[in-house]
């Protein structure tokens, strides 16, 4: 008899036939011998909802606030599946966060998990229940109730795995589990079997839709194994674990890219010292994440920076460089965008030198020009055109030897934002 | 400085504008002076649309899960008040009935509060925070989520009264208070200033829209200051207390009525001891509520009862008579409806002899028939004929000296159902 926490996210209880489906999900998962827990999320757009109710009433209603109402998502979901299930002839128990013992420190919208009392929980499962727990949501020490902020309610799936030592935690999604690449632009994108965490960590934007890299982390320190994979149909999913059996020969597992890039020139900048930190704390400051961050060489005491910032935080950052002109003399700032992000990630990697070489090699055969590098020990990421961005992943795929003939993709690649 | 309980229901937080309304509202009380709790119901149609999604699952879906999920309601309702009152800049903190102590018994659906441990929430007050709670819900010592039935906001907020020893517990409606009469019927029906809580109590028919019966008694119980009064204005509204300062030579302090009435008459029963028992007994096991009951004179060792029923339980009855026809021999069951039963309540009726003598007078001097008679220390019923209710009303209003000239009604008779 094994535990098994399953996760099923807000598409997979949209409406009444989904939620029926994921109870009978649930209970086959039963009725295979197994004890079952389940952490589900709001239904559809009901988040969405909520906020828009408390934006009527307020441009920045206060986080406290926001994590009362936004719990009743969940809430919600749990009491309807736990209904569903019960319908099949099935006993279950539903359970808010703070009543499956999840306690958080006291700060509202995006608490961290402090501790999980799961004796509620365990002495539900012992006597034989489905257990359900609300994702997303926790309670203070003082009993003030908070949110776990985005990707919440893996974070609680694998928490909850933790803390109850299960076997495994799957986390159902609209795919068949992690690909070695979008397959909206790679028809031969193969499921991956096994990744290890830091590959997944690294594919996080790959993956986002799937997994978010919070749980992952969380996955990895306490090294529970997790599975992605498709609630439409029963294929087996993705592993993710600590030290994945590497297929035989494969350096590179994975092709991930990011859209959301624009990048920043600032020209002609004082070569003094602090001049760097001055730039990046003056946009740390505004909470605007950089990325990669290039200095090109320097002439007559004067260097050129560039930096990627979020397509969507370009203007901020523009406006940032003016204000602090005055203390920062450069001759001219530029921004562009229509750019992308291409990055290899591998855990094999770290043991074959020139793997980055062959990227490079593989990109600019295509005539296509690099604009920006960086590594990490696991991956290495391109800024280049965003015109020619599937012909460079599919390329990539290839020299790769990630591409395979007989790809079963199920579920829609749309939903994979 | 006065501690004030402030409970709003449904219809009145239905929408952004009228949640913002009630925002100022509880605002304005602070601003007087005055410590302000606030009690609040879902939001308009709330519930019933949670009701309607679980019945999509379930014909009865289990009622810890309805409690689960109808809770949620109540939630939504605090935390989007609590948003309007920080946006007028006043400080709010809302609490669902777990956080503001509320502890109840462990029956879900209408389970009954055992007690409240109101400490966080008079920290709260003295911290000068508006203290918003969610109605009708509790938790029991095992921390199972909990709601307290029909009426259950009004619970709330008089035993929130009760635990804080607040100096007054407003229930705020969509009229100006308690009334001698439906305003529908009676165009002069006058807004009382006081009643006491056993006239509110047998008035409960036509106070049911304004107050609920069981927070009455629990008012009763815990002698607190209970004020009906308008949402929509600042007219004062009606005092329920334990003796009201009766105006003077007013013996009746209202008039009530009922059409959901139907009556059943059992005819040619044989008269042998253990006859009413076995008739009530089966219809009390059907869930059958039976009011006023007669039995005429025994003519041969036979004799004829009737009773009235909910009119919606007319046919249920019926076929509880014809189920024990075998045990029980009668000659013939026979029924009427389009019925209506007029009631006078006052307190002042137990010193003044000849109030019931009055009431059969006006009405016979209509020439309407009196079809059935009930009497309790402080109300006389009638039951009559449908057709004649408002003249009945109208001559008994006029009567016993309820008319009022200058009426000024505000707020929607039509939605005092």
């Amino acid at each position: 008899m094994a535990l098994y926490v399953m996760k099923f996210g807000g598409s997979s209880v949209g409406d009444t036939e989904r939620m029926q489906r994921v109870a009978r999900r649930v209970v086959e998962k039963q009725e295979e011998g197994n004890q079952v827990m389940v952490v589900v999320s709001a239904m559809g757009d009901t988040t969405d909802d909520l906020i828009d109710q408390a934006k009527l009433l307020s441009k920045e209603p206060p986080s406290r606030e926001m994590d009362m109402l936004m719990t009743t998502g969940e809430q919600i979901s749990i009491a309807l599946l736990s209904i569903a299930i019960q319908e099949l002839g099935a006993k279950a128990v539903s359970y808010t966060g703070w009543q499956a013992g999840f306690r958080t420190e006291a700060v509202h919208g995006k608490a961290r998990i402090t501790d999980i009392r799961p004796d509620k929980v365990l002495k539900s499962l012992q006597e034989g229940n489905i257990v359900i727990v609300a994702g997303f949501q926790g309670m203070t020490e003082d009993g003030e109730i908070t949110t776990f902020g985005r990707g919440g309610s893996d974070t609680t799936a694998v928490a909850l795995a933790a803390a109850t030592s299960a076997d495994y935690c799957e986390i159902y999604t609209d795919v068949d589990g992690v690909y070695s690449t979008d397959p909206r632009i790679v028809k031969n994108a193969r499921k991956l079997n096994e990744i290890s965490y830091d590959e997944m960590l690294e594919l996080a934007n790959l993956g986002a839709a799937v997994l978010h890299p919070r749980a992952v982390e969380y996955a990895k320190h306490n090294q529970v194994r997790l599975i992605v994979r498709s609630s439409f149909n029963h294929n087996e999913g993705t592993v993710v674990k600590e030290e994945a059996n590497m297929e035989q020969g494969v350096v590179v597992s994975g092709i991930a890219y990011d859209k959301n890039v624009a990048r920043i020139s600032i020209l002609g900048v004082s070569h003094v010292p602090g001049v760097l930190a001055k730039v990046f704390g003056s946009l740390a400051a505004e909470k605007i994440d950089v990325d990669i961050i290039v200095q090109s060489g320097v002439q007559s005491g004067k260097a050129d920076f560039s930096f990627t910032v979020a397509l969507s935080d370009r203007e901020k950052a523009l406006k940032v460089l003016e204000g602090i002109h005055a203390e920062l003399p450069y001759d001219e700032v530029t921004s562009e965008d229509g750019l992308v992000k291409v990055s290899i990630v591998g855990a094999g990697m770290v043991s074959h030198p020139g793997v980055a070489a062959q990227m490079f090699d593989v990109i600019s055969k295509l005539g296509v020009n690099i604009k920006m590098v960086s590594t990490s020990e696991i991956k290495v990421s391109c800024v280049i055109d965003g015109a020619q961005l599937s012909e460079v992943v599919q390329a990539l795929h290839t020299a790769y030897g990630l591409d395979t003939e007989n790809q079963a993709f199920v579920g829609g690649p749309k939903d994979r934002r």
